[in-house]
Formats: C-alpha cells, structure tokens, sequence
C-alpha cells in the first residue's frame, strides 16, 4: 500500500522526523528505535528496531512495544497528510489485536488511514515481524484532530 | 472495588512480585515503576510511579505507558485469581480510550475481570491520576488462558 | 449507579421517549422493545424487552439485538444529560465483549458516561439478563456530538 | 481479497446457506436480507439487500444492521474456511468503526480472516454501500473456535 520512497517522499520524511524531534525529543530517550520508511497520501510504513528494552522471555517483542509502534504510526501517516497541522493530533482510542508470537527481529508497520474527517481521523496498522507475510498484530486507531477554526488545542 | 490490603493479601502480593521477579525480570530493567497494591478475588489494584523515562511533552504520561499499566494490572489480576497457573495467560486483545490528560503524578489502576471462563479471560481497566476521581483512561483486555487439559503453552 | 427513579426523572423520561419516537419512529417499527427505566447525571438504565424476533437457537439473545441495546442505551444517557442537544450525537465506534449466554428473559442495560467531551463522549455499557447479577455482555461506545458552535449537523 | 464465484464456490455457497438455513432459520424470519456473493480461503463477500426494517432517518442504514451484517459476514467466512465444524464458533468480540453516512443502497462486507487459531478466529471486515469505494464502516470481530478434543460446545 505504500508508495515507493521517491525523492519527495525523502525530503518529507526527513521534514516529519525532525518536526518529531522537536516536538517529542523523548520519543528516542531510549534510543532511535522507530525510523520512517516510507510515506504516502493517508498510509505510512515505519519500522521499529529490534532493541533489548522491548524485550519479553523467549526473545518476543512487548504487547507495550508494538502498542508504541502502532500509535507512532499512525501519528506519522496522519502528519504525512495533514502537514504539520497534523502534530497536534492525540489519541483517543487504539484496540489491538495480537495474532502470533513476533519472531526477535525488527517489526513493520503499516498504516492506512481509513478515514480523515474534519475532527477524526481513524486508522488501520498491519504489524509484521520483518521479512514475514503472516501478520504479527493488528490495530485500529482514533486520532481527535485539531480544530482548524479555534487557537484552541485541547483534545475533543 | 479491591479489598482492603489484608494480611492474607499481603502475602499473596509478595508471592506474586516474586513469581513476576522471577519469569518477567525484564518488566523492572528500567527502575520498579509498578507495585500492586491490592488484590482481591477477580480484581486488584496497581500503582504506576511517576517516571521520566514515560513522559510527554507538559508533563503528562504517554499512551504507551498507560497500555503497559493496563496490561500489566489485568496480568496480576489473573494470577491473582488463578494463582500460579495464570502465568501463562497471553493478552489477546486491548481496547484502550484515552480520556483525559493525565496529571504529572502516580497513576493507579483498578482492574475487575469481567469474565472469567475456561478459555478466555476479560477484564476492565480504569486508570486514574493519584487522588483524582475522573478517569484518565478505560482499557478493556481480553487474555487467552492456559488450557489445563494440554502441557502445551501455546495462545490460543 | 442510576439514581431512583423520582418524579422529575419521570418527566424527564416521558419527555426523552417522545423526542425519540418524533426523530426515530422506526425504532419501534417491529414493536416497542425498548423502555427507559431510570436517567440519572451521566447514567441510564434502560430494559429490552424479551421478543421473538431477536431470538437464536436455545431462546437466548443475538447479538445484534445486544449491539441495538447498548447502542440506544448511550444514546439515552446522552440525551438525559445534554438535552434536546444530544439528538445530532451518532455513533462512532461500539466495542462490544459478549460474555455469557443470555436467558431468554428481558435484558437490563447500564450506562456510565465515563467521558463527556466537547467533540465526544464515551460511554460504558453493562448487560445482565433481568435478576441476575453476572454481566452477559460489556460494551464501550463513543459518540461525536453535534457542535454547537455552528449549524452544521455533519458528524466529525 | 475474495475469489471469483467459481462452480467451485458457487457449491460451496449453497452448502454454506443450507447449513445456516437449517441451523438459525430466524436469521431470515424477517425476510432475506443477507446473500452471500463469493467465499475463498479465509475470506467471503456478503450483500446486505436494502430493506425498509433497517432505516434511520435520512435512509441510512442502522448501525445495528451494519452490526448484523458484519458478524454474519464473519461466521460465513469461518465456516467456509472451517467447514460442517465452523457451526459452532461464536463470537466473543466485535468493535466497530462507522466512518462515513451510508447511502441508502445494498452494502457489500468483504471479510478476511486475519487469524485462525485453535482456539480463536480474528477477522477483519469492511463495510461499503454498494458501487462506492470509500468504506462506510470497519469492524474486527473474534470468534471463539469449537473444540475439536471436546463433545462440549460451550463457549471458551
């Protein structure tokens, strides 16, 4: 679903990435474990790396990890297609299911907004173990956007 | 909801901190930001320290956090109820709303299992800033239970 | 939760039927199976009458019949505490965990507003066959509602 | 996502309506508003027929309609991927998203099962009015999967 990483596409994740760390400089506390792979009109695909912190016994990934993961993906698709508008969106709702054991590698997310309303935008992620088909967890997302007709940023 | 901490209670507590200790040393690797705080027949109560390492911009505790809280409280919860069998319960599914910004301070959980069959495990979440009454975000989780009659371990 | 049902919310409920009966009359088209019981500050009881046409194999109740209670019993609580208002409030997302089999017997909803926002309210919704004290479904709903700074109706 | 309707699947389909026909014979007491239109591995595609029992002001179909058809749409997808066996799933969660105002036509729900365990289907539907591209709803549903070791038929 995602478009291929063109030029523009790399010059607007390049813009999002440092709009995120300005904005959210703790996002990477731990480390730079999320990075944008590719982005396109209302999808995104993001990649979060393999990294001991996240780890449960077995050498699975966390229920907490891949929840962070989908909320961030969904946060960039959502900034990829609003601008930087977008920033200001918080999230109201996020169900997840987890569906099999992830292997201890890198997860892929992909994200596809489903619908963008003037007040919410709500979201679907595809996480997968790096390299495999078989879905690892899936998750669908609420996002209150911020009211373009108001100074006002507070959540809906 | 939770009983009051008994001394009954408090064994069982440190019995299931040392069980957790024990299979999940990992939960801890980044400071003791848990602490069960009561428990009681299908329910429990769980304190969240205030904790840099899970802040967003103002202050507030990010989703993320929130997510493990949840997870984690219905985890006691089972284990509480089930004993040591419930160690192997997985979480299949988390539907979290976000519902208010959280205070700069300790949160606390209180989770109640609503249903409690041979296979599946459903509890409700509700997580409030320290000495508040509001709630700052409501969780629904449901966890895949051992079966009893197998030695497999695998979710179903 | 509900409060008792007192004169006041005994107007207060003849006046909600009539507003519902005027915008929806189709809701009683295969019979009225729906009654308010009590209103209260953010909370509703409401009863779904035991009938055929909701029935499933064994006499118990289907899911959909469930889904049609938690859904009108939201709405309800909304309208008892918004006022004439809360009529352009839709549905957004309904979460629905279906916990026990039902009696073939009428069916008790209770709602708690958990969140009443500018934008959104979400609600909490228990299930019980008439009598009993175990929940037979839980549901979670979310209602955009309508703004009030303009005209428009459309949903956000 | 779903097959063609080959002579394969059209087979396939008549069994799958002659089984539902003989086992919940109410599903159509009303008249019959469900029709299924392809079924593959792990996947089906349902028509919802439009139909006055289901309006809302405006034309628009019920949210509860949209619930029904959803859950039907996924059993239909289990038992064709399941078989005779797949009868006696049932479901245990279904969170819905409404997206968009449906038009007061036909909806068509194509479902893809996202997880089939031993224990438990999760699957994904989408919900359109028919002819449009935009999704009018989404929802995930979890069913509960018959024991094959067991002669029981309760619910996990």
């Amino acid at each position: 679903m995602p478009t291929h990483g063109s030029m523009t596409d790399s010059l607007d994740i390049a813009r999002i990435e440092a709009l995120l760390d300005d904005r959210f400089p703790q996002i990477h506390s731990g480390g730079r474990i999320f990075s944008i792979e590719e982005i396109g009109e209302r999808n995104a695909r993001v990649r979060m790396r393999h990294h001991e912190r996240m780890l449960r016994p077995g050498g699975t990934v966390s229920g907490s990890a891949m929840f962070g993961l989908a909320d961030f993906s969904v946060y960039v698709a959502i900034i990829a297609t609003l601008g930087e508008a977008g920033i200001d969106a918080v999230t109201t709702n996020l169900n997840i299911n987890f569906l099999a054991k992830p292997e201890p590698r890198d997860m892929i997310a992909d994200v596809r907004l489903i619908r963008l309303g003037r007040r919410l935008a709500v979201a679907e992620v595809e996480m997968r173990s790096e390299g495999m088909s078989d879905l690892v967890a899936h998750a669908i997302a609420t996002y209150a956007l911020p009211t373009r007709d108001r100074q006002s940023q507070r959540a809906c």
